[in-house]
């Protein structure tokens, strides 16, 4: 069973490694996937992004383990979820809020501590339970006897800001959502808001903080070198790019910041 | 079997893969484990905290590679290590020093070439002699044909700062062994000299650069937003952390600097 | 079957979790090998130099997907190739330049939508061609199946700095072309060619910037703590190093500075 990999513990310390060796010696044949360890300390949000953005490309029964975990040793939960034909293991926190579900079969709340460690320290659950449970389920573990079921509505998540429309003025006002690793700037327009509003993409009028752009075009050799263009990016989501260059840094732009898109009619 | 790799190579050159290629071309079937490759250059102490925090979480018989190695390309010997019914490959600087060497079985000096590569540079043995006979290993290779056995008193080790007791004045003075990614400060104290000294974990006053606390919770989420606490780690070592925040930074604490328990009779 | 992957697209993003479960989803038994994922954004040249760095260490058969692709989008073409009983699949931007190219089988462009996700984005190949076609050249498929055959002469090489020499003044003109996670710094001066000129290896002066040493040593170690020295590394290439320090940084060389080798007749 592959078993992804989903952490802010980086790669510098022993965290991911010790994780890796209890998985093992309870599922040698397990395939061990990292996404990510390098989710920024604590950021839920960032866990979140990256978790619904790689999972539509992942086999079915695949097991996704998330621990973005600020408040382990606390009385958080930790949740199994089976959801659109795969899993996944989180804490309670809201790392799972942007995955579909739609398509929810179960959600469990972890506690049995027969698939624990035997030692359960109160501060680095990845070693002490979420590893071994996930050994334990790519073994064939029964899911529910890993602890009772807990409805939807008992979970915790969050939600992104939400985009505004101004449908009077022509504007969709939304927000920066991740910056990632190019300084490409996502926002939380869809292309699905993009294309019910916007006739023609190549008059629109985009502001983000000093930045305004005219046109939505497809990639990013549509530009110049070192100008700056919008896209709908491969998440499906309106991004502000920089050819050849880091438009986060160049435009000084951070998470949250206003962007708005106007159109004509 | 599972061959773990731990090095100083970082992530950005061509190090680790062309190891990992030298390891499969000869063991097409290892189940090669990245335990960090982001060790500081030459930081022979964090590769030992850093082996012998995950070593009690593998299964037997894993090979751990250990590849921090200043010397290389100088008479510093290459070390083979079975103990704990684990195996170990490590240049002989003290990247070991940490391991429990009571359950050693045998100390053997690599030095067999016929398991080398052909051609072994003076500048990256991890490639041109740890990869191949890591390969060999994994393969079954009897390691007693690696070279000739070694005493555990003829290999180099160093020791950790000792910590120092004043049973007078009720104190443990002790020294920060290392700064983990979240800025967790981890001391040399561990939880067996706080159970023997401290009869109640909520009266004591730890004293570490200008920060003073008073008591040793449980987990990080004991402490309110930012604030700092103490607590007994899950390698059993006193440390020092602020919740949701980076108290090395913050504190601007270094490796080797002083704390010291004070704790009443 | 073996699959490299060799990209810019950092370790702190969804890019590479989404490419590794594309790959898993066709091919679940390929065997995924992680080269680089921190080739500096853009930069043909450093993934040039890695992926020909590793390639000798791998087995038959291996196919190296190489991702730093700053015209994804446009018409630039992806290739496959097999040379050196190897498979590599690639922009056609020169990423391949310092291949050996003498054993080449056959270069294919890389066209053929079948293999291809069926949505593919204009900004992440990575995931959408890339990736499916790896998965399915590592079930078996047919290379010729993925587009038609290309000849040499059409696809993008770049040179590195050709190396000059002054016969008379007994003079290499060389530049540097690398620098490591250690700070050590790589030049173009091979060591074929200080075979061929310098006949005594301790008479020479070597400048780069302010520096100057005065003979070809064999490793690190054989300069005092924190003396520069000078090797050649364990790709066969000049090198400038300072033992236990960060060479690069200290003497403030960067990428194409100027090296001057003057040797006795």
């Amino acid at each position: 069973m592959i078993v992804t990999l989903t952490t802010d513990f980086g790669l510098r310390d022993s965290f991911v490694g010790a994780m890796k060796g209890v998985i093992l010696s309870i599922a040698p044949d397990a395939n061990l996937v990292d996404i990510s360890h390098s989710i920024p300390p604590q950021d839920i949000r960032k866990a979140d992004l990256t978790i619904s953005s790689i999972t539509p490309y992942y086999p079915k029964n695949t097991l996704h383990v998330v621990i973005v975990d600020p408040g382990v040793g606390s009385t958080r939960r930790i949740l199994y979820v089976q959801a659109n034909e795969q899993q996944f293991l989180a804490p309670d926190n809201g790392v799972l809020s942007s995955l579909d579900f739609d398509n929810i079969d179960v959600i469990l709340e972890v506690s049995n501590e027969e698939y624990f460690l035997p030692e359960v320290s109160d501060t680095f659950h990845g070693r002490d339970i979420f590893a071994p449970v996930a050994g334990h389920l790519a073994n064939g573990l029964d899911p529910y006897l890993l602890g009772r079921e807990i409805s939807y509505e008992e979970i915790n998540q969050f939600s992104l800001p939400p985009v505004k429309l101004d449908t009077d003025l022509c504007r969709i006002y939304g927000r920066v959502i991740d910056i990632d690793h190019f300084g490409n700037i996502t926002t939380n327009i869809s292309e699905d808001i993009i294309d019910q509003l916007v006739v023609n993409r190549k008059k629109v009028q985009i502001t983000l903080n000093n930045l305004s752009v005219n046109e939505i075009v497809t990639s990013y050799s549509n530009a110049d070198y070192k100008k700056y263009l919008a896209l709908i990016n491969s998440n499906t989501l309106l991004e502000i790019a920089q050819n050849l260059g880091n438009a986060a840094k160049n435009l000084q732009v951070k998470i949250g910041a206003e962007i708005i898109v106007e159109y004509r009619k």
